[in-house]
């Protein structure tokens, strides 16, 4: 019989908490993406909690929404994530570190060193997070007019990877010899030269840093589109998938863990996470209070922008403080709408409640007690709806503090969390395997 | 009266030794540079010594030289200054963190956001050593066909400085008001959207990080051409010169300091520290001793490359053990002729000892005792040589540590080296003032 499966968790750290009200909520850190001090006791609460990796988000221009709304966000400006995840690596040991980098405004030869530097410098527990950016107001920020189109950006996206892992295999990981006797500091037959010259890139190498420690950093995907589907089953180790009802969830992953075999691949070699806001009480109500306490700290004005989207009507019109009403067919997208209107009559709230719920986190969260939360969750897991979860707090640091100092203890009880890091790296955390040196695999293969 | 002029210093670590043959020294460690706990523990030395900075140099691609020599250096590569500073800056509190950054390899928005990020992580100890890139080979691993001409390189490099300033300048340094109570996070009049339209670069803005703590991190650089210290006496506020004859280096002072006057600059805004190659022995002769053991380490095969392109003829017809001929007036620079030639006849060196010592580092060295040592920094502060030296050591550990714990004490005895950090920023060490925000400073005045 096969180990019980466990839960594998990532915390998604940028922002530091992914609710627009959080900065507000008492006793949060309003400066929390903005502080050192502040992240470094983060990471090390979640390492403490034995999380597999801290994972950092990243935009490359302002948050694309109206000016009414990002006045009000903590999130406006943050830290470089390829530049604050070195700092965190340095006052950790275990942790995984998951940075995200865009392949439409990068330079491959930069991503690799700097991730191949990071996999170093952390002893083994770097992660990439392949993005193509979304935000088109990246474009004017890297001189160009236009953001490069969706397909386009796939087809560099897929170039670039196969670029940036040709480059973390520049040397063999025995080329570095260091034999001060002869004076030979390492082998140039042990070095391959890319040479890379493809329709999107043109790359010579050899990348100028050692094979890293995990042979590649993990690499981590979030696409959902068609296209990101089949990026992610090609290259992914990690999947930071939308929550959303279990049953799409399952959904979700039997397709992907499918077209991940369908390319050769081993399905348990690709993990995958949904996202979740976790909000934990000593009862469910109290945890339902505190979820609409978060929300209320939500500004009614960016609020009812978000619900007019979603609805595709002008919400403004509405009494906030009155149930929603009738809402009739319109151009936006009906599941955005259904979803929307169900939600409302669901936990009968009122026009204002509920634009400051979708303005606040729209997407899947779990919200109850310590045991409710384990049941949940491993519901998820036995169910394979997901290997684990990237968690979301409601505001840092109460809201993190809650789920190591409770929900981690109680998903161990059940044996369905580690108790102690196994092993050094985040490859070995997640139980994949380091990737074989594609060029020097293949010579001591010829060579038998 | 003025309080007396101190030494500044910088410690030049990338490589940890610039020496080829300091890897094979007697209790070297042959891996430092690709070791993250070999250089946090050389910083943390370093800061215990009350250093300046921590100086990292940069390299786009394997360096430039034949294999035979390559394969037997220990700079073959390195970590990503921009990924190893802020894992450095994490376990130190006040020593300057000084990385290169090309401004013909990168897109300014990266720049100027990861030198943010490292200020505010550090706390106000990031510089930039803003450098053109001279290895032609960087071009192919950035999809170039040819490296960008020298004069092209320093147009885009004037105005890529703009860029990134104005992007450091994009918040008012009271821009985030993060008030709980209203919901207001930062105030949108405080911002400035740069809208940078220029020959070589169009970048948007604004940058998605706070101003950095000291207003923008240091500017550096090192480039010695006409066009170079036109750069450098226009923008930069520490300059790694070349060592040389102390007349030379008086005269290369007077310049500089001259055209940044010339800019309207306060020319105290502007600190010059030649590089020195420092060898402390306990008596001149060890000192001389250790400096020949770390040269004979050098391979010849390598060493008499570099003898020949200094002489202008090849170099592997004349006996190794003999005294160096006499040799012809060739195509070769002349300076470099006359001083090989000059150095073989003053220390009395065979063809082997003078191939080994330009193999090894031919730039300007300190070699004696810590008094000698002492007089000769002395000597240069006072003439208005140099407002300090960036420091090479000949291998580390233990080549570091005597500079530390010998060289250290004796300047602070004579009263011309802090014995502790007066500030905490890397401006503040060097004396020199936080820049005003040029957008917000002008609205100010016009508001008065």
């Amino acid at each position: 019989m096969p180990a019980q499966r466990c839960l594998h968790l990532g915390a998604f750290m940028r922002p530091v908490s992914i609710h627009t009200g959080a900065w507000r909520y008492p006793g949060a850190w309003p400066d929390a993406n903005f502080s050192f001090p502040r992240l470094k006791h983060l990471i090390q609460r979640l390492e403490a909690g034995k999380f597999d990796a801290f994972f950092m988000a990243d935009h490359l221009a302002l948050l694309n929404m109206p000016i009414e709304a990002l006045r009000r966000s903590h999130t406006v400006t943050s830290f470089d994530p390829l530049t604050l995840l070195p700092a965190l690596a340095a006052v950790t040991d275990r942790i995984g570190l998951i940075a995200t980098a865009s392949t439409t405004y990068n330079d491959p030869y930069h991503v690799a060193r700097k991730f191949a530097s990071l996999d170093h410098i952390s002893n083994g527990r770097a992660g990439w997070n392949v993005v193509t950016t979304a935000n088109p107001d990246a474009a004017l920020n890297f001189g160009q007019d236009e953001h490069m189109a969706h397909g386009e950006r796939y087809k560099r996206a897929r170039e670039f990877y196969d670029v940036v892992t040709g480059l973390w295999d520049s040397f063999a990981d025995d080329a570095f010899i260091r034999d001060a006797e002869s004076g030979i500091f390492w082998d140039p037959s042990r070095m391959h030269v890319l040479n890379h010259e493809g329709p999107e890139l043109k790359v010579r190498g050899p990348l100028n840093v050692a094979r890293p420690v995990q042979g590649w950093p993990l690499i981590v995907q979030a696409g959902a589109s068609e296209a990101g589907r089949q990026l992610a089953a090609e290259t992914a180790e990690m999947v930071f998938a939308a929550g959303g009802p279990i049953a799409d969830a399952r959904a979700f992953y039997a397709d992907v863990k499918g077209r991940a075999a369908a390319f050769g691949r081993n399905p348990d070699h690709i993990k995958i996470l949904p996202g979740a806001l976790v909000v934990v009480g000593t009862t469910v109500e109290e945890a339902r209070e505190k979820r609409a306490l978060l929300d209320s700290l939500v500004h009614y004005e960016s609020a009812i922008g978000s619900l007019s989207i979603a609805l595709g009507v002008d919400a403004r019109a509405f009494d906030p403080d009155a149930p929603l009403p009738d809402i009739p067919d319109t151009e936006a997208s009906k599941s955005g709408r259904e979803r929307a209107i169900a939600l409302a009559r669901r936990e009968k709230l009122t026009v204002r409640q509920l634009a400051q719920r979708l303005g606040g986190y729209g997407g899947a969260a779990i919200v109850g007690t310590p045991a409710t939360i384990a049941d949940e969750m491993q519901e998820w897991l036995e169910t394979r709806a997901c290997d684990g979860f990237n968690v979301m707090f409601p505001y840092v640091p109460g809201g993190l503090e809650d789920f190591v100092t409770q929900v981690v203890p109680e998903l161990q009880r059940r044996g369905i969390f580690r108790t102690e890091y196994e092993g050094t790296t985040l490859r070995e955390h997640l139980g994949l395997p380091r990737p074989e040196n594609r060029f020097f695999r293949l010579a001591a293969r010829a060579a038998e």
